[in-house]
């Protein structure tokens, strides 16, 4: 059972701010200095070339994600960390295409740019005739005929929360002979998951937002057992040979997911990884959302009741919403700059989109109200006129 | 002007560790846990989310591709960070493959094995008749015939240290009308470079070598600015986006090189290299080959003279090797095992090949001859025949 009244203590948040962003980058975990310091100095600093065996540097990719299969209720000894997302999706999707003999994969709007792009490149590369069909979230079920040989999906859209039923999807895309590839980026450590459970083939995620990674943090893939013998990897690095110190001339893949690391893995960021899921792996993930609906529900019912201009685009329902809550605005750019600049840090998305993340780890009811109160005053106060508040820099 | 005397107090070396494995994980610059433990307070713990762009994490990849650049004689703002460095040669041979319509790779044995299984792995993507063709490191030039599409090499030998003339095949390559991919894994911060003045068209390195940024540190790619604007990126990821935070619905590459970067950027790493830069901006490249030379010349002359049973499989001639130097033995797993229980830290490579790096940033002559002896002493009293030496274990 977790405590959620303690776990606010175990992350380093400024004075004055409530950060509602957890969900674009976690914030530090109070441990997580010393763990990567002990790394510089203990190992790196003393272990030098030794640290890959002495300091188990060589075996984080699997171990943590172990660490991170049991969030998403992935089968032991399927997931393996590493790279960027981008570069998770490319692999998974590569993989999946060399399972099928159907041209079409399926998407929506609400999926991540970087997904598509990934697959665009991957399509441009490939030159196959394949080609990437783009729906909108709702007309996904409709959309899976059997042309379609790959559903790529982000569950919970970035922008607004709406979450995909991954279970029903996955069985409507199975039925119809479809491979799914789901991106968790904005669902590992947002609310329960269980890849097995829905059979999924492919899954992949990024580890800094919930989870608290840091900045620059390794993605995660999870390969279905059924697949772990026969995905192809397209990304065929050193790291996932079947025997990367052999030096082989000629590439084998390794047992499982292994096969989908490529290069050295990041120890520094893997060490901050490790920090952080010390804590999760405490984390009851249904006591979570339980917290994490009461919360969201809490402010949209208090960001309604005193902010009239806000309109809320994320679903009403809780149960097809993952653990943000976007409101739009025309001045929804300044607005949120107003928000940051009086202490609640959400951010901002193209168009006209507020988000707003809740993270039960260390975002309470006492946090939701005093950012209502804040939002609220920005709107009548029209702090958001404020000319400082109205310029763009490149990220928001 | 470097002072190689002066630079040694800038590294942390455990007591009593000659280390001469710099090229393979070079040590841990002093400065480098508070640089590191500063992005972790001050930035990501206070900036959160603003980290991005108060602190600068989104421009380091080309910054530091920058400050890599100069150490490789690259035109400025056509060298890039980030991934590792099997990601890094994917991209570059997928866009080199997609400027030719020849279908042969040429490469050599020399080549590091993930560089070959990249190419394995996207030749096997594309199934579209490419062909890999492996020859000799010396039937290199005569093997440039007009069938080959790209050649892909790694300049220097990650075995042997054999230094391929990177301007002379260039031209060769050029002349034929192949296009060229060098791997600098084993020359940056190294050997002097000058990717621009041999015309390099692809370039690609790592930065946890001789550049001193941690295990697991991101690799770097270069791409002539003649190719700039139409090397097409197989992994089109969102920062490699002309406009990454405009989401736009269809990948559009960035200006130059910077479409080679692909997801988040390893912020700690990063920070990691950023601190190892710090000692390299100031170092005189001519200048420390020199000293590098000195010093491979200084331990063959002493190896040679003292163990006998060592045989010489690095280039006798300077000119013709970077900065390591290899001695086989078929004990020789044994035998590096029983060196470094004494304090001398080389490496070792199947079948047995003895490596021993010498980094004049922090080695200096008499460590040089205290390796000699250690060696020396390993060998006449049959050290490696201690069982413990003789236990192998994942990575060496």
């Amino acid at each position: 059972m977790t405590d959620f009244a303690a776990t606010k203590a175990l992350f380093h948040l400024p004075d004055g701010v409530i950060y509602l962003d957890g969900n674009s980058l976690g914030p530090l975990p109070r441990s997580t200095p010393d763990r990567v310091a002990r790394t510089l100095r203990d190992e790196w600093g003393e272990m030098l070339i030794g640290g890959w065996n002495q300091a188990g540097w060589m075996g984080q990719p699997m171990e943590l994600g172990d660490r991170i299969g049991k969030l998403i209720g992935a089968e032991s000894g399927h997931v393996a960390l590493g790279d960027t997302l981008s570069i998770k999706v490319f692999q998974a999707l590569a993989a999946a295409l060399a399972m099928t003999e159907r041209k079409v994969i399926l998407s929506d709007s609400g999926n991540f740019p970087s997904d598509l792009y990934m697959a665009e490149g991957l399509l441009g590369t490939l030159e196959r005739g394949h080609s990437l069909r783009v729906v909108d979230p709702e007309a996904v079920a409709d959309a899976i005929t059997d042309d379609v040989g790959v559903l790529m999906l982000t569950q919970v859209d970035y922008r607004t929360g709406r979450m995909h039923d991954m279970a029903d999807l996955t069985a409507k895309a199975h039925a119809a002979g479809v491979i799914c590839v789901w991106d968790l980026a904005h669902s590992a450590g947002a609310v329960p998951l269980d890849v097995a459970g829905c059979a999924a083939d492919f899954a992949v995620g990024c580890t800094y937002k919930y989870l608290n990674g840091g900045p620059g943090a390794p993605a995660f893939i999870y390969v279905a057992p059924r697949h772990a013998r026969t995905a192809r990897p397209a990304l065929s690095g050193w790291l996932g040979h079947d025997a990367p110190f052999a030096f082989e001339r000629s590439y084998r893949p390794g047992e499982g997911v292994a096969r989908m690391r490529v290069g050295t893995p990041p120890v520094l960021q893997m060490a901050a990884l490790e920090a952080s899921m010390d804590i999760w792996d405490t984390v009851d993930m249904q006591a979570l959302r339980r917290v994490s609906i009461r919360l969201t529900e809490r402010f949209i019912e208090g960001i309604e009741a005193r902010c009239p201009g806000l309109t809320l685009v994320s679903p009403r329902d809780a149960a097809r919403r993952g653990s943000q809550v976007s409101f739009c605005h025309p001045e929804g750019f300044a607005m949120m700059q107003a928000c940051i600049g009086h202490g609640v840090v959400g951010d901002f998305r193209a168009p006209d989109i507020m988000r707003f993340g809740f993270t039960p780890l260390f975002i309470d009811e006492r946090d939701v109200d005093a950012a209502i109160a804040v939002v609220a005053r920005v709107l009548e106060e029209r702090l958001w006129d404020d000319p400082r508040y109205q310029v763009r820099s490149t990220v928001t």
